[in-house]
């Protein structure tokens, strides 16, 4: 069975008893790996469970990124077991790791990559690569240093096989312009983005002397991608972001990440309450402009959530820069006068056959004014839909916050206010 | 220069004749790589405007799948002069693979992949790999195959070269339950799903005869799990899904896109209309009532949004599954009962401060109504924002479809029939 069926199958068992009798009876060299694909719950029962020689080896034998992102999980406890009863180096090492600002390339990378002198020839780098690949998180791409330990080049092991035996590293080498590489504090999302504008299989970390640190694999830069759009998607719904499932997240944690902007966007709406108190007396006596709030409030909102959502996504796949700004805004403008024009005639039709069926005592002067007050909204939402996330961008905020709800609640102001001023207009009230 | 950073360069220019003319200064053995990087109407220009060998050596060097990528973007005739100057062999392949369905596993596979009889050496394969490696999209995994070319394991490079000489592939390849591969009419989306899952670096393709057709490589799935997600993104904000970047796509496609659902919302609040006008007479005659409408409706929106996007986005990466529904339901009855409470809570305070400074004449049983139907709405929000995209999920349909806008306005028609029954119950009109 593949490794990452075995883990679902552990995971898969009800008692923690059994899970560690199955994990124990791994063989050992893939007991590690295995361990790695399990969930921090299962990985800290098997960890107080095992032998202190079980847990030693099953530290050495994991990748380091893979055993700090356990220790990141697990509670402190198990932490300080595990930390005890690995070799000086390695506990260094995994410290270092931890100390990395979160969602950084550092927090992320592994050491584990293959690396070797530019001045090796492509015979001494196959032998060396023979002989240690096993140790490797990846040997597809290698990695050549000059004697300070400075990434100098790239190059993959494609190229190598089918250089001859004698040619040096650095003339087969991908240097200077060729080369793409990362600092250990950059931004994961950003690792992401060269890493698949560049069709990468890893991306090389170099320190700030541009010493190689280590690498990031494409499989991890897959979990990022997935990770920072699971967190656009939350920003978007008005959720603080969280790394957990959705089902092993407790009912407080829960209720937390989400009566933050509940609150935040109520309280905002004291706004259009007061708006509507305000002209409170005329809607009382105009039939039918009241019944219209809703409708009006909902495609303004929507109008606008389709346009955030559009620049917010082509923002962070960079398609669209802040420089496009006046290119999106003239769009928008022209989409939104077509938009709003068909959705005022429909409307038009709708309020003249909902008249003629139920016999309300609406006029034809307030279907113009729902009608003008649409093609209004509809207007102001999309300009505000594509303004507000191209904003945030420039003053380095998240655009994936100025998404549909925010603008919703932006947006309603507006059209309750242009609303209730055509309608003085035109009525005369 | 990198050759994306080339494509991207040429794109820059401003001058179709001056794309081509940098075009044909490139090496030869990189202008293929460099076109596959080159948008379509940038391609187009290229090649209307270089000779036929040219276009037939740009053809024969390009990888089948981009190939294939590049014709489907292309006008009809810009298609018609590449097929009449490629090879009959491509021609044939090239109209094969244009027939997959749109989003299988086979329209966005490749052929170039390394394979070989399950019955070579190892000595053998490596050289076999020496051999062809630069033909190939990518050598790191390959394929094993049986007499009747059936895909019968996968071995990856760096077991066959840590391996010893004469082993026989048959002896070190993944096979049986180890052995990962899709079929050709597999949708695009499980094809990533596997990859993920499996930390692959390429998936196999099979037909139905279980024979290998082809390979679809990580940095292809890669692309299919952005778009899939941008898909995602764009059904959940009421747009009809589309693959063409923002800034190529007209005004009266953006507004296509765009009017279909804002016209099926836009009607469908008649019914909330309706509420509303029947209850307009009592509307008028209670101070307070009418200007709550819109904080009802919103917080009941944003609370149904926030929990449609964690189940759509659970489901979408398989976190979460049809069977977990009722433990869903209740975890979310408890989290909006939390959420309900603080709500109500604190808008009972805001309203009793807004009185104490407006001076208004809205009484406590209209705050106590007010807070009562908050609550009642936040708790169906929630209810119905885990239902519906399971549900939707059950009956196949894509639960992205039952996202925040959807879902408001069903919120909404709800909350005020609660909201007026609970004032006709509280205030006795």
């Amino acid at each position: 069975m593949n490794v990452v069926d075995i883990a679902q199958a552990i995971e898969d068992m009800d008692n923690a008893e059994n899970q560690v009798r199955v994990f124990r009876l791994l063989p050992k060299d893939s007991s590690a790996e295995v361990f790695s694909y399990l969930d921090s719950d299962t990985q800290s029962a098997i960890v107080e469970a095992i032998t202190t020689s079980e847990l030693k080896f099953l530290m050495e034998d994991m990748f380091l990124d893979d055993a700090v992102d356990f220790l990141e999980e697990v509670p402190a406890n198990v932490v300080t077991r595990v930390l005890a009863h690995t070799s000086p180096e390695t506990r260094n090492l995994i410290n270092k790791f931890l100390k990395y600002p979160e969602n950084s390339a550092g927090s992320i990378m592994t050491i584990e990559m293959m690396s070797f002198p530019e001045s090796f020839t492509v015979e001494k780098a196959i032998a060396e690569i023979r002989k240690t690949a096993l140790d490797k998180e990846t040997i597809y791409t290698c990695y050549c240093t000059d004697s300070q330990r400075k990434l100098v080049g790239s190059v993959p092991l494609r190229r190598l096989i089918v250089s001859r035996d004698d040619q040096l590293i650095s003339d087969i080498m991908y240097d200077d312009d060729q080369l793409i590489f990362v600092n250990t504090l950059d931004d994961q999302e950003s690792v992401a983005a060269i890493a698949r504008k560049y069709d990468l299989l890893s991306v090389p970390v170099v320190d700030n002397e541009q010493r190689l640190v280590g690498i990031i694999t494409i499989d991890d830069i897959v979990d990022v991608i997935e990770e920072e759009n699971t967190e656009d998607f939350e920003k978007m719904a008005l959720l603080l972001p969280s790394d957990d499932e959705y089902l092993k997240t407790g009912v407080l944690k829960h209720t937390k990440n989400r009566i933050v902007w509940l609150l935040i966007l109520m309280v905002s709406a004291t706004f259009t309450g007061q708006i509507i108190e305000g002209f409170e007396d005329k809607l009382a006596a105009i039939a039918g402009l009241t019944a219209c709030i809703p409708m009006l409030m909902d495609t303004g909102g929507n109008s606008g959530n389709q346009v955030s959502t559009l620049i917010i996504r082509g923002l962070a796949l960079g398609t669209i820069k802040i420089s496009d700004y006046f290119k999106i805004l003239w769009k928008e403008i022209r989409v939104a006068f077509l938009c709003g024009l068909v959705l005022a005639v429909v409307n038009f039709g709708r309020m003249y056959l909902l008249r003629a069926i139920t016999g309300s005592e609406t006029t034809d002067s307030v279907f113009l004014v729902v009608c003008i007050a649409m093609m209004c909204a509809v207007m102001v939402a999309k300009m505000i839909g594509c303004t507000l996330p191209i904003v945030a961008k420039a003053l380095k905020l998240d655009p994936a916050l100025m998404a549909g709800p925010m603008i919703t609640t932006i947006v309603d102001a507006i059209s309750l206010i242009l609303y209730f001023n055509i309608a003085k207009l035109i009525l005369h009230v």
